[in-house]
């Protein structure tokens, strides 16, 4: 079971937490629970690091000493959490990430997950005892304390399943992962299963369930993830929330799962560039160097004979530094206009059934044409397509491609 | 060096704690700093492990999972003064309390240290590295974390002195020890230095400036502590500050040091005990039984014959407690009436010197008298001499005997 940092963001909340964790010990249950730390509280630690640590000639902003400051706030909840199950009269105890020991290598703020011995840990838990694990921490083999990046205690409760073999329930402050933002589409449903990939893809497009590089470690490890509210204090029943799997367990044979809309967009638009082998090569091999990351890319022919416009998106807080970078370098590339737009948003329909079916697309280009919004760019993977349009229209474009889909309709 | 609650409360406070610390390491010095928590922290800490735990059926306050809370206020310290320490250009790192490993018995929340291992330490510190360590924590040699009680960071620092075989600074908000409170009397002067029992008599009293239990350690240990001022961003020159050390180098033969005032104290007086052996006896067996500390004991003649008055002084806060306990075995001890007064305040004279002066009690005795200040009951020891007056008259009593001994001139 895994908490987030509004689950445990006051003493009751914390209460609260513990009552579901009691009713799921008193159905037979043996439980390890890993917790945010409480809702605010990494931001205050990281703002204190930054503001030591903020004239430093070249130190970076994530070191050592940092992880040893912001692992705290989870360390806090861990043990807090311990108190109230032992007050409602269970057996529980805090494991911090050095006593498991959750290993990691030393990339301090940022650290990966490399080994998790569960021999000691699982006795415990088998022996009747409710381990409380913080989320988000680890230690070297050197015994110094690591992070794992934000939202990393998603990663720390499916890390810890898989080192049990166990299923892992994420409580949080939805009920379940939607076939839409239910703000923008009414009809959103809340989908019992969705398959690894499906969820990859809506968590990269800002969905805040879960964090991506937790769900691609329950697909590696096969990890069997749910996802609950924690509003409840009754038990989960079966078919409640969201059961992220794999996908031959997901029997519905939907093409499409959901739709999603990221708002966090900005296009850049190269006009006459040089018509010739390298070009392309050459722009985005600057972009990566600066470590900016390119999502869509659209080349077209430019009206001018042996010049192409190019079209790119980026994320909008890198949207500035890609315009200035492309700016610098606008006379070695060669190309003669720039332009910045971020009034865009991107749609995409998800679904791993759209593998095996043709005609989603054209599905998803008539709706839209229906309704008059244009298509700025299209991008495609192997279970997505991703369209960019003017941001005005972004929340009409999702609720016109829900209905095209069908998706308001029980499964 | 130690820097206390006050001196970690904000980034800037750590900042300027920093730039002391630098300036030590600047002028050559190898060292180990132990930090406190953000003022305040640890009491936010305490009150949510509280909550949690307040309903728990017999459950102690202070178990392993409260020392898991409340340590995590010194983690965030030490690693926020490391970033401090780096961004100044030193080399620094924090070192855990079960890092080092400061190795405690299990009493948690008021664990013992008992043994601190220096060497790996010691190596870095030798190797130019400013350790930085959280005060008021340890851990088992099962690695379970405990902490040391209220105050607890004076004796980590102590003991980690100790086991480096270095002498110990404490940075607090005074610059030193005075012969009284200088709130009291303008004419207080810094004592440079103080016998390690003349410090403890002045702790007991409730002078702020140590916890007791770090005096006593350092007294074991031959530790020389010196008190300072965390105000000051120089180095601090000889002469500063006042060095608690042992006797034998104070080289000023005063008779006594200073004048303590104690206002938490309550009267207890049993009227017409029994006259025989093993009544006091039983009485104070009670009181200690319940865990009641007892100050200062008169016995003396009741006006009936066969029976004798009793007066004992506790602390204000076990005083109901003492008075219940009294009313409850009132049939069993056999006294005719209890009288609780908790108008009363304690004024002592401390001083080394003493052991070897006669006069300092009739001193003491006159003073007072002249100026009409009854004293409700004495007591001695070989250092110290305290007597119990009203409430109102002991600031006033105070001033008086600080003058008597000619404290107000230098010595």
């Amino acid at each position: 079971m895994k908490f987030g940092g509004t689950s445990m963001a006051t003493p009751d909340r914390i209460r609260r937490a513990a009552a579901i964790i009691a009713a799921e010990a008193a159905a037979g249950k043996s439980l390890a629970v890993v917790v945010s730390a409480m809702a605010g509280k990494t931001n205050e630690l990281v703002a204190w690091s930054d503001v030591l640590g903020a004239a430093a000639q070249g130190a970076p902003a994530s070191d050592d000493e940092y992880d040893v400051v912001v692992a705290s706030g989870e360390q806090v909840t861990s043990g807090l959490l311990a108190i109230a199950l032992r007050n409602m009269g269970l057996r529980a105890r805090s494991w911090l990430g050095w006593q498991i020991p959750i290993l990691t290598d030393d990339s301090h703020g940022k650290a990966r997950i490399v080994d998790i011995p569960g021999d000691r840990l699982g006795q415990a838990i088998d022996a009747g005892e409710v381990a409380v694990i913080p989320g988000f921490q680890g230690v070297t083999r050197d015994g110094r304390l690591t992070t794992l990046g934000r939202g990393g205690s998603d990663t720390s409760a499916v890390a810890v399943a898989a080192a049990l073999k166990a299923a892992c329930d994420i409580y949080t402050d939805v009920d379940g992962v939607y076939t839409t933002d239910p703000r923008i589409e009414r009809k959103a449903r809340r989908l019992p299963r969705i398959a690894y990939e499906e969820m990859l893809e809506f968590a990269s497009m800002g969905a805040k369930v879960m964090q991506s590089r937790s769900i691609e470690l329950a697909m590696a490890y096969k990890v069997p993830v749910r996802v609950l509210s924690s509003f409840n204090e009754k038990p989960p029943e079966a078919g409640q929330g969201t059961l992220i799997c794999e996908e031959e367990t997901d029997v519905e044979q939907r093409i499409v799962s959901g739709i999603a809309l990221s708002r966090d967009e900005a296009k850049v638009t190269l006009l006459g560039t040089p018509d010739r082998v390298g070009v392309a090569a050459d722009i985005f091999s600057r972009l990566a160097d600066a470590r900016l990351n390119v999502d869509m890319i659209i080349q077209s022919p430019a009206m001018t004979a042996g010049a192409a416009n190019l079209v790119f998106t980026v994320g909008r807080r890198d949207a500035a530094a890609a315009e200035k970078l492309m700016r610098d370098a606008q006379s070695a590339i060669g190309f003669k206009e720039i332009a910045l737009d971020t009034d865009v948003a991107k749609v995409s329909v998800i679904g791993v059934g759209m593998r095996s079916h043709a005609g989603v697309a054209g599905t998803m280009f008539k709706a839209l044409a229906d309704k008059g919004i244009a298509m700025q760019a299209v991008s495609t993977s192997e279970i997505k397509i991703s369209v960019l349009v003017e941001a005005g229209r972004g929340e009409e474009a999702v609720r016109v491609l829900h209905a095209a889909y069908g998706l308001e309709e029980a499964a």
